[in-house]
């Protein structure tokens, strides 16, 4: 394995494992913090493999890979929460520092685990159960009222790994693969939220932390389609608690680097914890153009335990509209109309081929009229995909 | 020499040839537009190579290398004006799209040629003259008074080939240098500036422009030390006739891409034109930050042809202070005390090594307190040279 030029002065490298867009989006600021990055991609022409220099080809679940590749950096994060416990263990045994750690990934990777921790904590979570058979399935549901969320404890993302069923029945099949896994399921209480927020700090080996604004994020068929930067109408107490409550998370599980805290916000005021993840996140794009510190900045900096930026954004609103792939594969036709209709729209590509559903891209604006920027987000992010022509 | 590689969607390649901090800077808003880049660069750790997976080494002076370079390009610019004409006649040969184009970037490589077509063109200039001899050089300065500013045409950059002069004597050698050569050299008067504007702005192909407000810069040794954004307290009229005089310039020249115009502001509240740039320029990288479309964005999209984005600054007021190199050489633990005193500066480092005087980075802050910004700014560039130590 080559290793990543360094440059001159004392500047680190930073490796990232995953070659997705999230580690694309770090190769910016990594320019301008000076520091290089090294990514361990999953194929020579991955979204992070076109951006970096660096970018050695090998698969996140190989040990060996995994850690001849660290070997060349001087800190290693993740771009997505998928390496295994084995591979982790390797890094740690040779002395590799990771952030986030194992120790406190493993509440990003497991679901079950997470529930346990935050209940453990104190910090408001929905009704949850450890399942791993119909009748356990059945008492759940009858206690906490049908329909019930069931999901798989790892691998899932993007509403994938998660279902909500109405019946016992409904999850035979799940069922009948824990039990071949010895593994249990999670199951959750349906809360009847009014939407869906997110707290999004960084923290710092040393346990300086720094958060963003609470945001607002609308997901559709399960996925995340737009952010708004802050969440419109916010109680400034729901704010200052689930703030809170996510530096707490952030401390106690020893998080560093990024840390997003989904929510949701209850009819009576309250909230509870949905997801966590320990990377950048969709629910921060706003802020590479919207704050003074964007997360992919923040992020690299936490992982160097460099002194954090400040998070201030930098208008009223800003936001994120997420571009999905569509039916057409030539994104650049569709791309200089919206440029065109919007000289004030920040559009971010991945670089990535065009597949139905997939996240390929985001746009974001920011200004004082907020209906005018969602206009202008969900047109532009709708024109690119090729959902509207006009 | 291995072809970039390219993403889907139909996104172009665009090919700078030069691999210094000004292509570095293309690769953060080259990454989020989703353009691959490619760098002609001068050695395998150039600024530029670090920062830009497609990065060969070659010498801008070579026809072969040039050119096989360009093939794999959709476009090509340039991150300095040093490209010889006989390589851009060749690049023209072989049909590659270049912006500027060689007709427009003369204007930037010869400085007797500026001279003569702003003059054409009406627009304020000091006096000056093409000399070949020391009689020729008395004339001149009797004319306009001594002292006289004797500049050679080609190759100057950060105040080199430019000497100030209170004799003919003094310029003895250039006169020879100039009679073996057979090319003439150009005198202007010493015009007494009250301080130095520059108009930057970016045109497209198509003739789309748009402008940044004025900026003043400070220099120092003849190298900029800071800028300031917009130029404080500038009348509004002239600001206006200087965009106006800048827009001119670009589209009469057929310049596309970004250009800078440096000015003189002089007593009378007029200003006469100092020099061109036909790139990306240190009195735009405040604009990286302090403005929606920073300059190395724009000038992506103006060479791509694509719809330029807004030039509204985000905020009040921007400072920007270049970092030179000083005495040490490790700048990363320098750096992380500015970060840590000011969490809304914005770093720049260019992966440069430290040599007194050089440009190895810069740093930005915006807000409202003009005052309080320059001090920030100037400390945080002090710091990081070493120039000051708390």
């Amino acid at each position: 394995m080559t290793a990543p030029l360094r440059a001159p002065g004392g500047f680190p490298v930073v490796g990232i494992i995953g070659g997705g867009q999230l580690a694309r989006m770090c190769a910016g600021p990594a320019v301008e913090l000076g520091v290089t990055l090294s990514v361990l991609a999953e194929a020579p022409d991955a979204s992070a493999a076109l951006a970096i220099p660096s970018a050695p080809v090998g698969a996140h679940t190989d040990v060996d890979a995994v850690v001849a590749f660290a070997r060349e950096c001087d800190v290693v994060t993740f771009d997505h929460e998928h390496v295994p416990s084995d591979v982790l263990a390797a890094l740690a045994e040779n002395g590799v520092p990771m952030h986030p750690s194992p120790a406190a990934l493993v509440f990003a990777q497991d679901k079950l685990a997470m529930r346990e921790r935050l209940t453990a904590l104190g910090i408001p979570c929905p009704r949850w159960a450890s399942v791993r058979s119909a009748e356990e399935v059945t008492a759940f549901g009858d206690e906490v009222g049908w329909p019930i969320v069931a999901k798989t404890p790892r691998g899932g993302y993007d509403g994938k790994g998660v279902r909500v069923i109405g019946s016992t029945q409904e999850l035979s099949d799940w069922l009948e693969r824990a039990a071949s896994d010895d593994s249990p399921l999670l199951l959750e209480e349906r809360v009847p939220f009014t939407r869906e927020l997110a707290v999004l700090l960084a923290r710092s080996p040393s346990g300086q932390a720094a958060a963003w604004p609470v945001v607002e994020t609308v997901q559709t068929d399960g996925i995340c389609t737009e952010v708004i930067a802050p969440a419109p109408e916010l109680d400034e107490q729901l704010a200052a608690r689930a703030t809170e409550a996510g530096l707490r998370v952030a401390g106690e599980l020893g998080v560093t680097g990024v840390l997003a805290v989904e929510l949701f916000e209850l009819p009576d005021g309250e909230f509870v914890v949905n997801e966590l993840a320990m990377r950048p996140h969709n629910s921060g794009h706003w802020s590479m153009d919207g704050a003074v510190t964007g997360q992919f900045e923040q992020h690299l900096r936490a992982v160097l335990d460099l002194p954090l930026g400040s998070p201030r954004p930098r208008a009223p609103w800003t936001v994120m509209g997420n571009v999905l792939g569509g039916d057409h594969p030539e994104l650049y036709p569709a791309y200089r109309h919206v440029m065109a209709r919007d000289p004030e729209l920040k559009a971010h590509l991945y670089g990535k081929a065009v597949r139905p559903g997939r996240k390929i891209g985001h746009v974001n604006v920011s200004g004082t009229d907020l209906a005018d920027l969602r206009e202008r987000a969900r047109h532009a992010a709708d024109y690119i995909e090729g959902a509207v022509t006009e």
